[in-house]
């Protein structure tokens, strides 16, 4: 595949495609994006050596943010602008759309903004090494890590919770205080992403006490919208009426799970108990407060930016940190015995 | 005041200040901030004409939020970034914190990006003629006015709700529910901002009412963080234990406001109501549901980037847009009798 084949299925010039490739500026942004889009599915690999020695950078870090509006990202974001700017760097944040591919956003702002690195805030954990091709600096996924590849842990930096083990936690609780009916709230069970490492905690939890996984305990809810979460937490109820925990894989799902419980006349934690991963502020504050494995929000986003001027400066190649949760104990759990 | 007086002001040197004011890049942003601050204090006017020939701008559009993480801006930031899309510009996100100067911000962002235009989200409401010398641009304020100075109309646009008018709504439905002894819960009654504002309203209803403004019923947080409206909420409650309404003038202000109710063993609506103004997504989560002028949130965003889009392209000049809240009732009032 060469440039010529790029244009050709892009129905530009070889001239826009180099223009691209080589991050000139007089380049509309969706033509950019295609173009970088087939570089991509042609697993194209511009010459790094000739590329660099024309280009010049700016002081800016890119913060990819999967919506702005995630209120477990608005700790995070302030951590990540606080430290970028301690470390002498500006701060360029690009919000994208919940469908929105993070690689090729971050790509995109990279050539037009000649950033110096990346943060992820929400990704996938299944690149491959021909997806990060395109992009042309160092980079850092923020809470989340790419372990559903081959994908070389010496190619990308994360900073991240150990998913599975604190789902494990938050499951592992319920079953302490009792619970032997516990259903799950997430997103998907194969979204290559959170949703399936903190399943898989769930799962193990429940076979460690000797529980089979049953299917109809399991709700995926799509998205993490609250009134697609609240209605699927409605299904859930009326499917097993007698269920006697819920682990929410995050807080704000734990809300609309716990008014649903109520709506269903439901006691909380009497009738059933809740846990949920997070830790958000909001969730301190709801009746009943939320037991929930709490992220350390802040030192996620510093960590991320620590990593990542080091990778700039040189200092330091990729790095991989894992932070602990810490329970955040409310009262939406059953007392112990 | 003259070029040379802002050099010496600043400790730089007389080309520096031009640099500044002529928009070259090749200042650093905290000379850029001390520059453009000592020219505002001392109301310097720069030569437009002159100024205007030599520059070029970009197509981005500002938008300086205060705090991303507010709940309150989730909405109006996606409908912002959404219509500036659509309008074929691009976003250039600012986030700045609770004490940083907008108009500031604004102004260094706008020169050093060549912006077309702003859109501040959250504001102060006393800007002078002479705070606004230093945006060389259009600008919208979006979700506030600017009533408490003789700023010209002409000289901004602004969308927002009518504070004073839905604050008024808020503490008349309590009024009609029946409470007599209403507290509310406030940032500042002095602000000049959207504080002053709803307790002006708040006031407003209760003399409608024929009931006098009780200092021991009103409470000033100081800020919006939840763990300080919790406390300031106890206080109120430990001060007028007979109290059987409050108005808070955010919805996550409400929510510490209700917790703090129901850990001093006090029912909602049982004992006390609760109205709000904002309607964030989570407050119809809560339990009980929160009863709240609900703003019209991507409406406000939408309009803010209509408006502002018509300026640049001379299609209008200023303007100024009031949309309404609608009420939003939820399980923290008592029913009508």
């Amino acid at each position: 595949m060469t440039i010529k084949d790029i244009a050709e299925r892009c129905g530009v010039s070889v001239s826009t495609v180099s223009r691209v490739l080589n991050h000139h500026p007089d380049v509309s942004e969706s033509v950019r994006a295609r173009v970088l889009e087939a570089a991509r599915e042609a697993h194209y690999v511009p010459n790094n050596s000739a590329r660099d020695l024309v280009r010049t950078r700016s002081d800016g870090i890119g913060l990819v943010v999967r919506g702005v509006g995630n209120p477990f990202y608005s700790k995070v974001i302030h951590a990540v602008e606080r430290a970028i700017d301690g470390a002498g760097y500006s701060l360029v944040l690009h919000q994208i759309g919940s469908d929105d591919d993070e690689l090729l956003a971050g790509a995109t702002i990279s050539r037009s903004k000649k950033l110096q690195g990346l943060i992820f805030l929400g990704g996938k954990g299944n690149y491959t090494a021909e997806d990060i091709v395109i992009l042309d600096v160092p980079f850092v996924c923020c809470t989340y890590t790419v372990p559903f590849t081959r994908l070389p842990r010496e190619s990308y930096s994360s900073v991240a919770i150990d998913d599975r083990k604190e789902a494990y936690r938050a499951v592992k609780l319920l079953l302490d205080r009792g619970c032997r009916k516990i259903g799950i709230l997430l997103n998907a069970r194969d979204d290559r992403s959170i949703g399936e490492l903190r399943y898989m905690g769930y799962c193990r939890a429940l076979e460690e006490a000797g529980i089979r996984v049953d299917e109809t305990l399991v709700e995926e809810t799509g998205t993490f919208a609250l009134p697609n979460v609240y209605k699927a937490a409605k299904c859930l109820l009326e499917r097993r009426g007698d269920l006697d925990g819920v682990f929410a894989i995050a807080d704000s799902m734990a809300m609309a799970a716990i008014k649903a419980l109520h709506d269903a006349g439901r006691s909380v934690p009497g009738d059933c108990s809740v846990t949920a991963i997070d830790g958000i502020e909001m969730s301190a504050y709801m009746l009943p407060t939320l037991t929930t494995m709490a992220q350390p929000q802040s030192e996620l986003g510093t960590a991320a930016v620590k990593t990542l001027v080091d990778m700039i400066q040189g200092r330091c190649g990729n790095r991989h940190i894992l932070l602990p949760a810490s329970l955040r104990v409310g009262g939406s759990v059953a007392p112990a015995e």
